[in-house]
């Protein structure tokens, strides 16, 4: 029952006027990339499956919406044998998206797709919003691995789809646990500075941590003193110290100092890795100093200034009286939308350089295009499921077809143009 | 599970060190309130109490924590029995805080608390961000009803807590079904633009919806052309039409314009609610203008350029060897925390209004001041659960007692100093 009141409005007012049964075609796009983002990141398409398959109303919802009289009995009636029979395409998760691209299109009757207006757009809002953000700060991160760490700082539910989503942007791993347990995204974390404050002194704590975790854990150093802690740690774990995490301070200045320490006591390959509020900025401004690796939190799960990304779900196109499938399309001021059924290609340049994202409702197919939309559901049935670590991976090749501006970190146009057709 | 892994690991090291089972006192807080906001607002807390109650490791989530070697057999023994068995107490859902105030404080062994770390900040985190939002919100629209209905912009989860934030704090309500149905938040909603593109005409439309739902229902008018559309709804439904919904262009002026049409149609009654990107500076910005009633989706699910609240959560005492609760605190350069356990006090002028928030470690207690801090769970038993009708109802007392200058919308200072002591 992740619905909207209005929808189930609609539909009782559609299923009394007979046109509930009319074939639909609603778009998912977005109508411009807000918070001057360059490209858009495709995720949460897996957990749209998830979610549509799963689509249905139980006995406690249905008397819910009977005792308090949300809609009448004919409608109870089609929502107790509520199944989604349609069909979805659209983009595959990991693929970029600019202002107007068709990312998911569901085709039914009007009935059983305007149903999943909300739980789509609340997954794809979400969880592109996530991306987006990752994807700017894996590449501010130049390679260093980033671990996500931000679950404290969001909704418990929507820590896990962050977690994931920031995997899928290139994030290294997370220290939500679910998420490893759902998704297989890596886990990873040891200690706050709890662990720590728990201990008498910071060398029993660092004992006990050695002791249980090995070797190769990661001390956190900043409780008391950086530099006592660092030489405590080498001291007790030798140089095969994993790594020392540094969460507070002025993080460039600090772990060049500690680096020079390490070096000196000949822990040569302890990682220094750092936390502390990182944004993209903050990653971009620590690439000369000796990090070896970074830990997100809270702009992560915020996406960064933008933690919502602006999709819509708009009926495009529906059976009219005749029986003939017409655009459709609403004329409110400053917020406009094309009729059509849609279909996407990014164009590439002679170096195989992405240089539009052609938007075609004319039926006319552009040469030397890569068509962008995959079958998603047939006639209910999911046949569009990919492993996320496929997804993953086609992220990283789509990431590299885009032009250089694509990559700036500052606010701007996007970096293809939407060509409509 | 909804915890990191680096709770578990420092489980595993701490119960190796036997530090595990010294008493702890972790506490909740927020070092400011981000965004330059006057006031936070405390919400989440019946949710905390339900997450505390169904803590715990099941089969699956043991086998995942083995099979990825996440923590060792003792630690997993440990798990497999785990039940939360201290104390929590800690400010009322609804209550207002402000930096530095003990929202929540947790005591039992370390082991048993430090694993709730996680889901309490998630918990608190996202619906005091929410809640806070939404409280200027309804400062705002000063007594004129405010629908929530931004579930399509954020996690499907997060936006039934978001609904039920909304609603704590004075929206009267969601368009969340399920917010509805598990927390009693009273729902709302009729049509889309797609309910009008569906049908051969906006008059085929608002026949149907009229028939199924009365003439009391509510018309979304901008589909095509606006002065179009309220004339046919009026024409159809007569002056009974309930209201009618501006989704698009320049509200003020255009609710002025159809106010005076429905007027010269003799629907004095009929009501107008706008909705569209609406924030608490554009409902502000509409106080002048004839309106009924706004629908606020985007900027409340996102808490309105501040989508977490910013609260840690602190080891601030422990049971040290000799078996003494001793003050902790962390020394990390720029995020001071105070040690020991901490009472809480707002105290209030001769008129009745709040001037501090009192943050006694003392243990001093000072007269004339309200107490803060209310029991929650004692022994392992919830003893603090309000419903949400009661939390609502607290809040405008609360809100009622701060002075004027908590009400101001542009960014300041917290509106109350905290008085350590």
């Amino acid at each position: 029952m992740l619905t909207d009141h209005y929808e189930l409005t609609m539909l009782q007012a559609a299923l009394r006027s007979g046109a509930a049964s009319r074939r639909a075609v609603f778009e998912v796009f977005a109508r411009q990339l807000p918070g001057g983002r360059r490209y858009g990141v495709v995720a949460g398409i897996g957990r749209v499956l998830d979610a549509v398959e799963d689509f249905r109303f139980g006995d406690e919802e249905l008397a819910f919406l009977r005792d308090n009289q949300v809609v009448d009995e004919p409608t109870l009636d089609f929502l107790a044998g509520y199944r989604f029979s349609g069909d979805l395409y659209g983009y595959r998760e990991g693929e970029c998206y600019f202002p107007g691209s068709p990312i998911v299109t569901v085709e039914g009757t009007f009935a059983e797709a305007v149903l999943l207006e909300t739980v789509i757009l609340s997954i794809l809002n979400h969880d592109s919003a996530i991306a987006t953000a990752a994807a700017r700060m894996v590449r501010a991160a130049a390679g260093r691995p980033i671990i996500e760490m931000g679950s404290r700082r969001t909704h418990e539910m929507s820590a896990v789809a962050a977690a994931r989503a920031a995997y899928l942007s290139g994030f290294s791993s997370t220290s939500n646990l679910m998420a490893g347990h759902l998704y297989g995204v890596p886990t990873a974390g040891t200690a706050a500075h709890a662990f720590t404050l728990l201990h008498d002194s910071e060398r029993g704590a660092f004992q006990a941590q050695i002791a249980s975790l090995g070797a190769g854990t990661t001390l956190l150093v900043d409780t008391y003193d950086v530099a006592e802690a660092v030489r405590t740690g080498v001291e007790l774990a030798g140089p095969e110290l994993g790594a020392v995490r540094l969460d507070s301070g002025d993080l460039c200045e600090i772990a060049t100092e500690v680096r020079e320490q390490l070096d000196a006591l000949g822990a040569h390959k302890t990682r220094i890795i750092v936390t502390s509020d990182l944004d993209e900025y903050a990653i971009a401004a620590l690439a000369s100093a000796p990090v070896d690796g970074y830990g997100v939190g809270t702009s992560l799960v915020t996406g960064s200034g933008v933690p919502t990304a602006a999709m819509v779900y708009k009926l495009v196109a529906r059976e009219d009286a005749s029986g003939v499938l017409a655009p459709v399309a609403k004329r409110s001021v400053g917020k406009p939308s094309r009729g059509g059924r849609k279909c996407a290609f990014r164009r590439l340049d002679e170096s195989g350089t992405a240089d539009a994202e052609l938007v075609v409702t004319s039926g006319r197919e552009p040469s030397g295009a890569r068509p962008l939309q995959v079958p998603l559901v047939r006639g209910g049935e999911v046949v569009g499921r990919e492993s996320l670590e496929a997804s993953r991976a086609w992220h990283r090749e789509v990431l590299a077809e885009l032009p250089a501006a694509a990559h700036h970190l500052s606010r701007g146009d996007a970096a293809l143009p939407t060509v409509f057709d």
